[in-house]
């Protein structure tokens, strides 16, 4: 929690020029607010200008993997698992992963997003890095046991412990999920206590579900079912909240148990085109109610961390894709980024309310590409670069026109360098 | 031409850290470049931690169109032109072209955008602009006829005074071509005066085709051929030099003809997919030879001039259209805005190569998303934001750092919206 209060002056904010005041970690007050605030107590931030908008909230990140930025492009999935990502991955360690993890979360504040949902290992390098940078984030570790019963008891355990880990810092911003990998890579015993464990934690799962057509066919040669069918059967979603991430290849089935067990999808459109995994339903599962948030995957196939490229993506994709220019509109897009994933990681923020966490960003709006300054919020999904200037997480002020307050910028360059090296060497 | 020559001194060129030398308004030299050039006659700039690229080539733009951002998204086709873009472009006149092109000038040098090839009206305004901001252009007067004789004849008449307009001026930076709009809306007679006139001038075509289905469908209904039939039935094809723009839905057959007629296709990406037009079969026309390039459209239908998202797109899309992810790497996309665009609108220039333009972009590559500093080409296609640092047109550095060098950025954007607020109100 911030240790003074932080007055936004002649932004705007909610469509119309007025102020904002942070108290702690909370939006205090919106509309016009009297100067007559102690200032000694008070930061000032001129907002003429500026536009301020809910911190965006990425729902899917490997976010040590933007170490892996560039290594491997263009190629089939398995020849990038095998001759890239994993002999990579075995050479992780924790120092590597705080690296890694402290330039993906400089660059996730570059581009206005405030909170992510991760999925890795070696937890203790990402949490020292969160909270060194000042973000939110919830954090699982990702569970593979590939039907192997001495690999389903070391995953669980390395789960639970850090679970305790995490629970037992105590830190507001830093919140902790269970990451079973997924349903072609984790056996139904996993994946049972798995959902054990998060009611006995009241923690939510994060897993990939559905990314690609082969694992569905894996699924089924398995099982008889298709994947969320198959999970289904043994009552996986009940009484949990579930983030099912990629979620490409639907049944109409699949789409009716998502809705009726409130499962929370995490479309990542430019991974799933990288990857060629292929595109999602997003339509369909707008028309049904189904909380859809958005998330950029890791860098190894994306390859950036811009949250605001996913806004502008799944505006366009879809229209391309069903030849309908009307749907996914810049507002449904947009609260795809903001409000939806707060209410996926049960955040009280992505929207900008009184009495919300002040997880903000303050966008300048003289910038060509921003110009006329009309239709703001279209701009914002179908022009903007992402380049924001000021970030306030949980009440604190971490960038401020463009500098980030609290870090040394080169000195994370120099350190993602060097676990880079020791990565590809 | 500049007055002045230029060293860009240990800048990543060409994959290694080297010189480039631009003597006028063109790259003399690129290796290691002595020390003892006399500096009075020479600006030196520091390109340690930057890249050279060569300009990008924006080969579909209407660029006053730059003031409609925002006005009108995620509507059907003819709602958005009936109720937003015609009431708009019926109050147009110079002064309000001349403030858009100054806009959208200023966007893409900010994004690297050195040349771009344009179809609209009241190009004197248009002129005015590209010449003081110091771009290159390749401008051509939008001809639509309707099938009426009478319109017919005041299209031609305007379109030649544009041509020589533009030649007498004899800046080498803006070039001229001719413009009909499209099969469906200009006369059979109208395209073959206009393939007379290329020929006559020696100066290429910039044409709009098989954008839409809906499209195809009328110049069929008409016509008993598809479009590309239909043009080469009269020789339209033959002996000049087109670029198509669009070429979303194309039948093998107008394939055959892209590929023998040497026809330069523009694709336009984002526009397609806002506007729900569809995805352009673009793996099978580079499999054929025909030579791609990247367009942005007009920023009623993208909604900004960053050509370095259509590269991002032009890498993604087709992978997850085609589920083959090996399909349009990174070389692939950035050539296609670069040295493809060139050889589009026959201009010396696309690559870093001694005797070529001195068209060039320098970009800092101490951000976080292009780090590890590593395949820094694939970090171009799939990482960067497109804000670069340094830009030399013809020679000339127009941007540095960041800052335009002779224009005042905060009176183009007041110009820019004096003109907006002309034409909505």
């Amino acid at each position: 929690m911030s240790d003074r209060n932080c007055l936004i002056k002649n932004a705007i904010v909610n469509g119309k020029k007025q102020d904002l005041l942070i108290e702690n970690n909370i939006i205090k007050k919106i509309g016009n607010i009297d100067d007559a605030i102690d200032k000694e107590e008070t930061k000032v931030i001129d907002g003429n200008n500026k536009i301020v908008i809910p911190g965006l909230i990425n729902t899917h990140t490997h976010i040590p993997m933007t170490l892996f930025r560039g290594v491997a492009d263009d190629l089939p999935l398995m020849d990038w698992l095998n001759n890239y990502i994993w002999p990579m991955e075995a050479k992780l360690n924790a120092d590597i992963v705080y690296a890694g993890t402290l330039l993906g979360c400089l660059e996730m504040i570059k581009s206005g997003t405030t909170t992510f949902n991760d999925m890795y290992f070696f937890l203790d390098g990402i949490v020292k890095a969160v909270d060194e940078m000042g973000m939110r984030a919830v954090l699982s570790y990702g569970m593979i046991d590939l039907f192997d019963g001495e690999k389903r008891k070391k995953e669980l355990k390395n789960a639970e412990e850090n679970i305790k880990m995490i629970k037992k810092l105590n830190n507001e911003r830093i919140g902790v999920a269970l990451g079973p990998h997924a349903p072609y890579t984790c056996s139904k015993e996993l994946l049972m206590e798995v959902h054990e464990m998060a009611k006995k934690y009241n923690i939510p799962i994060h897993i990939h579900m559905n990314e690609t057509l082969d694992e569905i066919k894996m699924v089924k040669e398995k099982t008889g079912m298709r994947p969320f069918e198959y999970l289904n059967s043994f009552g996986f979603f009940d009484g949990v909240s579930v983030i099912a991430a990629h979620c490409v290849h639907l049944s109409d089935e699949e789409i009716k148990i998502i809705k009726e067990k409130k499962i929370n999808v995490s479309h990542n459109p430019i991974s799933n085109l990288k990857l060629a995994s292929g595109i999602a339903p997003i339509p369909k599962l707008v028309e049904n109610g189904i909380n859809v948030t958005l998330g950029t995957d890791g860098c190894g196939s994306n390859n950036n961390l811009n949250l605001f490229e996913e806004i502008k993506i799944s505006s366009l994709i879809h229209k391309g894709a069903t030849l309908n220019p009307t749907i996914i509109n810049t507002k449904q897009s947009f609260e795809f980024a903001t409000k939806n994933g707060a209410k996926a990681l049960d955040l009280k923020c992505g929207e900008l309310k009184e009495g919300y966490l002040a997880d903000i960003a303050l966008i300048d709006l003289n910038k060509p590409f921003l110009i006329p300054k009309e239709n703001i919020y279209s701009h914002l999904v179908y022009s903007f670069n992402g380049n924001v200037d000021t970030v306030i997480i949980d009440g604190n002020v971490v960038m401020e026109n463009g500098k980030m307050l609290n870090v040394n910028e080169e000195k994370i360059y120099e350190k993602a360098e060097k676990a880079y090296y020791k990565l590809i060497n």
